[in-house]
């Protein structure tokens, strides 16, 4: 059993570059070290922390991979000693741009690093409208990585609505814990969020951490809020509602044997099929 | 846009063999009339519907293909002039039993087969215990069949545990409507049944019609009902609470292109990745 938080970090309005992201890190600081305070082993941000979700600031906010944004979180998680899972942020590499998590242990080295694979191209017609395809580059496969706990991996947000690709890590690769990095908004947030996550979870028997910006609606991207953990069984371990927040959750990896004993999903499959 | 009409037959209770089963007849008989005189130009029964959900009775219920049962459902189907999804019913093929859904067109042909390719085995102690796989054998993929509307494809209950299996015949093979008999149990039904009907309907961008047996607290086995019919924006079209029914929904395909164009989930995937 284990504890960990995500940091439902208030999303950003668009500012000057340097002022909102330093402001953005100075919130992101404080959820921080409440969330190490509480006794979390693994700390999670959400989705673009450091800059507002906007095509637009994507590549004035981007950062090498090391970068001074990398430099910090790599602190935190040293000066706390635990893992962060630390949302994502705007990277550049040579000229592309991704939208990019990296995970740091407990001595603050990187040990998995994913850019989002499947880019938010969205045309919901007088509600939502995004094209992140006009400006990023997609990623490849989510890593999985180790810890004392067992193994974990981490997609960004659109990433979760390709069973496939969740599947993959979770059962060809072993995952127990997939975090979930994301910013649904107003038109699928309310249609679709909680479901996935539910069935994320169930369908592999694994727990699930989706880690949302809480809902700033003078934000030109109104995230939905609502980060949640949910059990193998597809059951709500915590679960936010849209306001700023540290949300905790305690992790039994024992519940994952527990539900696929009784439930063969995961032992049930017949990949010969599909 | 065209009309379905799913049965929600009630769950049998264990009586003699034939006059259990002349009595399934005569109530599926009455609930088919109902849905045809509506308007449905497909009808639907569910899981094991002319016999008690039991490991005993699947095998002196279970008849070849072509039997008694057989006869009747297509002998309906062609009467209404209508497309009948004819749940399933025990089959006996040599010294093997399975758990069989027949597809009859408007003349009464057999236009597809399948049998249960994923038995439930469960085993939550103290709520639910069941194991297929003690009498039955396990099927094969399901086929996708044609209609005058469009391509369309049948699983059987646990067979929808396995998103691969529904995204092979939605997404592979082109399936804008699946049925699915099916009869989950009052530990399953309240956690899993609306979710994963949403879920399944969302991940492929299809229509999902499940249809229950409805609740009979006398049966062995307690089915949750809430037979259910779900658009590719995982909304429920109809939704049935757990008494005996008939449930109509209207089916626009339209719809289906409409919300692909609007979210990218099915021509956004990256098979190159799973």
């Amino acid at each position: 059993m284990f504890k960990i938080a995500l940091c439902q970090k208030p999303g950003s309005t668009i500012k000057t570059t340097e002022e909102c992201k330093a402001d953005n890190i100075v919130i992101a600081e404080k959820m921080i070290e409440e969330a190490a305070a509480g006794g979390a082993q693994i700390i999670v941000l959400p989705e673009i922390w450091n800059a507002p979700y906007s095509n637009k600031a994507f590549p004035p906010f981007s950062e090498p991979e090391g970068g001074h944004t990398w430099q910090i979180m790599s602190g935190w998680a040293k000066k706390h000693g635990v893992y962060l899972v630390g949302g994502s942020i705007p990277e550049i590499d040579g000229d592309k741009y991704y939208n990019t998590c990296y995970v740091f242990d407990r001595e603050g080295r990187q040990i998995a690093k994913h850019r989002k694979a499947h880019l938010f191209d969205i045309n919901v017609p007088g509600k939502i409208s995004f094209k992140e395809s006009d400006v990023l580059t997609p990623g490849t496969p989510m890593p999985v990585f180790d810890t004392e706990y067992g193994k974990m991996a981490v997609a960004i947000c659109f990433d979760v609505r390709f069973a496939d690709f969740i599947r993959k890590a979770a059962i060809d690769g072993g995952a127990k814990l997939i975090f979930l990095p994301a910013a649904f908004n107003m038109t699928t947030g309310p249609a679709h969020w909680d479901v996935t996550m539910r069935v994320r979870a169930m369908d592999n028997q694994i727990f699930f951490a989706a880690c949302a910006p809480a809902r700033n609606v003078n934000a030109s991207y109104v995230s939905y809020g609502n980060s949640c953990v949910v059990d193998p069984w597809a059951e709500f371990v915590a679960h936010a509602d849209e306001t700023p927040q540290v949300l905790f959750a305690d992790i039994d990896f024992d519940r994952i044997d527990q539900i696929r004993d009784q439930l063969p999903i995961v032992t049930g499959r017949r990949p010969e099929l599909y």
